[in-house]
C-alpha cells in the first residue's frame, strides 16, 4: 500500500477504486476476528481502580469518626461538607476552602441542580428561567455530551460556539453574551476538555472573567473535570485559576467552578464539589438547607483519611497517569502510522484527560462510527460531542481510551483506522 | 404540692397564684442548674451510631467489589442502584425490587427531587407545576417541618389537614382532592408519624389507595422513614402495604413511596430509595439519567455486605430499640407523673419511630419553648411541624428523645413538666 504515503485527495479515481477493494478485503478480514471492544466512555479501567483498594481500609471499626474539630461524621448535619474535605477539594483546583461546598457522589448532578435551581428560582434574585420566553446557553463544540443533556432537558436553546486549540471562539462568546440578555450561560471543561484535552490559555481565562453578560444570571459553568488528570509529568497543562481573574475584573460572581474525585477514588462513588463566590454560594445554600440535612460526610471523611491532602491526591494521579500514558499512545501510535499525510483526518494530542478529539473528513463521521460497530468497536455515537446531537459536519469522534488494555486499544485503533480509510475513498469516489 | 392532683382549671385564682409563686421559685432554681440540653432533632445517639461500627469493615482492600450480577461498584452505572440493595429497600416497606430505585444518602433529597421535577417537567405529561397559577398540597399536621419547607420553598401552598390517631382527616381528604385540580399531592408519614407517633389505620391507607383526585398529577408523597423503627417487640404497629391497595383500586400511578437508612446505619449517610409503579419510575428515570451517571453503589455493596438482608436490618433495628425504649420512657414517665390529671396537656404514646407530641393549653406552645431555653433545654420550635411554621393554636410540641441519654431526658422533661405548669397557670390567670 504505497498510496498511504500519499493523500487520499491526490489519488485518480482508478487509484482510488483499486483502494477500495483492498480495504474492503482488509474489513471484511477484520470483521472475521470478532472484537468485541469499547472506546465509547472514559470509563477508569478496572486496574485504575484498584490502585485505590487501600480506601476500603481507610476506615475501619477502630476509627476514629470525628473530624478534626469534633463532628462525628455519622451523624445529621453540616450542609457545607468537613473542613478537612473542603480543603483537598479547594487545594484541587486552587482555591480556599471557604469558597467551596462538598457535595454528593458526583459533580454532574450539582451543574443540574444548579441549572434546575435556576429554572425555579433564578439566579441571587433574578426571575425563575421557568418565567421567561427564552433561555440560552453558549455550549463550545465539540463538547461534553452530559453538558449538553443537561440544557436540553430544560428546554434550553443551546447555541454552538466553534473550539479552538486556546478555548472557546472568544470573540463569539463575548458579543454573544453581550448583546443578548437571555444567555444565561456558557459550558466549559477548561482543563483538558472533552473531548479534545485542550486547556484554555491564559488569554482565554482572562477573556472569561471579564465578560460582560447584558444578562445579570449569566453564569460561566465551569467544570474543571480534569483539574488534576495530567497523563505526562513533563508536560503538563496549566489553567490559570479564574476566582483571581474575576476579582480583578470585577466579576466576582460570573463562575460556578465543578470538580470531584470521580476519576480519582471512584468513578460515581467519589465526592464532588463546587466553589463560587460567597454570594453566590450562600444563594445556593438557600435550597440546599431545603433539599438535604448534608451530604455524605462519611464517604469524606473516608477520602480525607485515604488521601490526607492534595500532596496524596497528586501521588495518587501520577500513578493513574502511569496506566493512562500508554494507552493514549497505543492509539495515538496506530493513528500516526497509518493516518498521517492521508489527509483523511486530524487529531488531537492530550497532554491529560481522558479523550481524544478525531475529526474525519466531513460527513464521514456516522458512516465511520457505524462500520466501527459493525465489526465489534464500539465507540461513542458521532454527533455526541455536540448540542443536540447534531455535528452540522459530521466530522468529530471522540476516542476514549481508559477503559480498554493497550493491546486492546491497539487492535481497536486498527480498526479505526481501517475504517477512516474505507469511508474517506468511498466519500471522495461520491465526489470524483 | 397537692395542687397537682386536681386539674388547674378547677383552682382558684388564689390557689393559681399560690401556685404560680411556687413554680417561679423552682424555675429559678432550675436556671441556676445551667442545663445544656437538647431534645430539638431526631438524631440518632453516639450509642446508636457506635452498634454499627463494624460497618466499617464490612468492605476492606480485600473484598470483591462486583455484585452478584458482577457489577463492578466502583465504576459508573446502574441508575437503579445494584439488585441486592433494592431488594433490601423493598423488603424494608414490603414492595417489589423491581418497584425500586436506590438513590443517595437520604430520602430528603428524593421528595425535593420529586417535586423540583414536577415543577420543571410535570407529571407523567402534565403541564409544569411552574406553568400553573397556582398548585396546592395538602399537609396533615402536625407533621414533618421538613416536607412543609420543600413545598414552601417552591411556592407551593400549602392546606393544613388534622391529624387523628387513624391518620389525617380522610373526609377532608377525599373532599379536598376530588373538588380541587390545583392540589397536586399530599405528604404523609404513614407510619410512626412524625410527631406523633400514630400509624395509618387500614381503612386510612385504603382511602387513600382509592382516592379519586381531580388532577391527573396528584400524587401521595407516602414517606415511610420509620418502616422498621419499631421501640417495642410485643406491641409494634402494622401500616398496611399501599401498593397492593393502589392495584386493588384502579390507581396504580398514585404513590410515590420513600424509604432510607439515615435511621438505621447512619444519619445522612445511608442509602435512600423510592418506590412506586413502573410509569412512575420510568418518568422519574427520565430526569435521573440526565441528573446522574449513578448513585453511589459502593455505599449500597457496602451496605448490603453489613446487613446481609432484612433479617439483618430487623435484628439491627431491635438494638436500636433497646436504646431507644429507656429514651422514650423517660420522658413518658416524668411526663405521667407529673402532668397526669392537671388539664394543661395531653401527649402520645408511640410504639415507634421518633419523637412524642405534645399538646399544651392553647396559646401556650411558643411560651414553653422560650422558657425551657431559657433555662438550657432545645426543644423544636413551637409551630415548626406545622406549615409555614404557624401552629393556629400555638398548642403543639414536638419532643425528639433520640439523642440524650435517658438521665438527660428525665432532667429535660423535668425543666419542661415546670415550664408548661408555670405557662399554663400564667395563662389561666390571664383568663381569670
Amino acid at each position: 500500500m504505497v498510496e498511504k504515503m500519499k493523500a487520499y485527495q491526490e489519488l485518480s479515481k482508478e487509484e482510488l477504486q483499486a483502494l477500495k477493494t483492498e480495504l474492503e478485503t482488509a474489513y471484511v478480514d477484520a470483521k472475521g476476528k470478532g472484537l468485541k471492544l469499547d472506546m465509547s466512555r472514559g470509563k477508569p479501567s478496572v486496574a485504575q481502580l484498584d490502585i485505590a483498594s487501600d480506601y476500603f481500609d481507610a476506615l475501619t471499626s477502630q476509627s476514629n469518626m470525628k473530624t478534626e474539630d469534633g463532628i462525628d461524621v455519622r451523624n445529621y448535619g453540616f450542609l457545607d461538607g468537613i473542613p478537612e474535605a473542603k480543603q483537598i477539594m479547594a487545594d484541587m483546583i486552587g482555591v480556599s476552602a471557604d469558597q467551596v461546598i462538598v457535595c454528593g457522589n458526583g459533580s454532574l448532578s450539582i451543574m443540574y441542580d444548579t441549572v434546575s435551581r435556576s429554572m425555579t428560582h433564578g439566579v441571587m434574585g433574578s426571575t425563575p428561567w421557568c418565567k421567561l420566553d427564552k433561555v440560552k446557553f453558549l455550549c463550545p463544540a465539540p463538547g461534553y455530551d452530559r453538558h449538553f443533556a443537561i440544557t436540553q432537558h430544560f428546554g434550553i436553546e443551546m447555541i454552538t460556539v466553534p473550539m479552538t486549540p486556546e478555548g472557546p471562539d472568544m470573540d463569539m462568546v463575548e458579543k454573544l453574551v453581550s448583546e443578548d440578555e437571555s444567555i444565561k450561560g456558557i459550558w466549559c471543561v477548561p482543563k483538558y476538555s472533552n473531548p479534545q484535552g485542550y486547556t484554555y490559555s491564559d488569554e482565554t481565562v482572562k477573556r472569561f472573567a471579564a465578560l460582560k453578560p447584558a444578562a445579570m444570571d449569566f453564569r460561566i459553568y465551569w467544570d474543571n473535570a480534569y483539574a488534576v488528570h495530567d497523563i505526562y509529568e513533563e508536560r503538563k497543562d496549566t489553567l490559570l485559576e479564574i476566582f483571581g481573574e474575576c476579582e480583578k475584573a470585577g466579576n466576582p460572581d460570573i463562575v460556578y467552578e465543578f470538580c470531584s474525585t470521580s476519576k480519582v477514588s471512584f468513578a460515581g462513588s467519589g465526592i464532588a464539589a463546587v466553589a463560587s463566590s460567597k454570594a453566590n454560594l450562600d444563594f445556593m445554600r438557600k435550597s440546599l438547607t431545603i433539599q438535604t440535612i448534608n451530604f455524605d460526610k462519611v464517604n469524606q471523611l473516608q477520602h480525607v483519611r485515604y488521601y490526607k491532602d492534595i500532596n496524596g491526591v497528586k501521588a495518587h494521579m501520577a500513578k493513574h497517569a502511569s496506566l493512562l500514558r500508554p494507552k493514549f499512545e497505543a492509539v495515538l501510535t496506530v493513528l500516526d502510522k497509518e493516518l498521517s499525510g492521508l489527509g483523511v483526518g486530524t487529531w488531537t494530542k492530550p497532554n491529560g484527560g481522558y479523550f481524544i478529539s478525531f475529526d474525519a473528513l466531513e460527513g464521514c463521521a456516522k458512516a465511520i462510527v457505524a462500520k466501527c460497530k459493525e465489526a465489534g468497536v464500539v465507540l461513542t455515537g458521532a454527533g455526541a460531542s455536540f448540542p443536540y446531537g447534531n455535528d452540522p459536519q459530521d466530522s468529530n469522534i471522540r476516542l476514549a481510551p481508559s477503559f480498554p488494555t493497550p493491546e486492546e486499544l491497539a487492535m481497536a485503533t486498527d480498526l479505526f483506522v481501517l475504517c477512516v480509510k474505507l469511508v474517506s475513498v468511498e466519500k471522495l469516489l461520491g465526489k470524483v
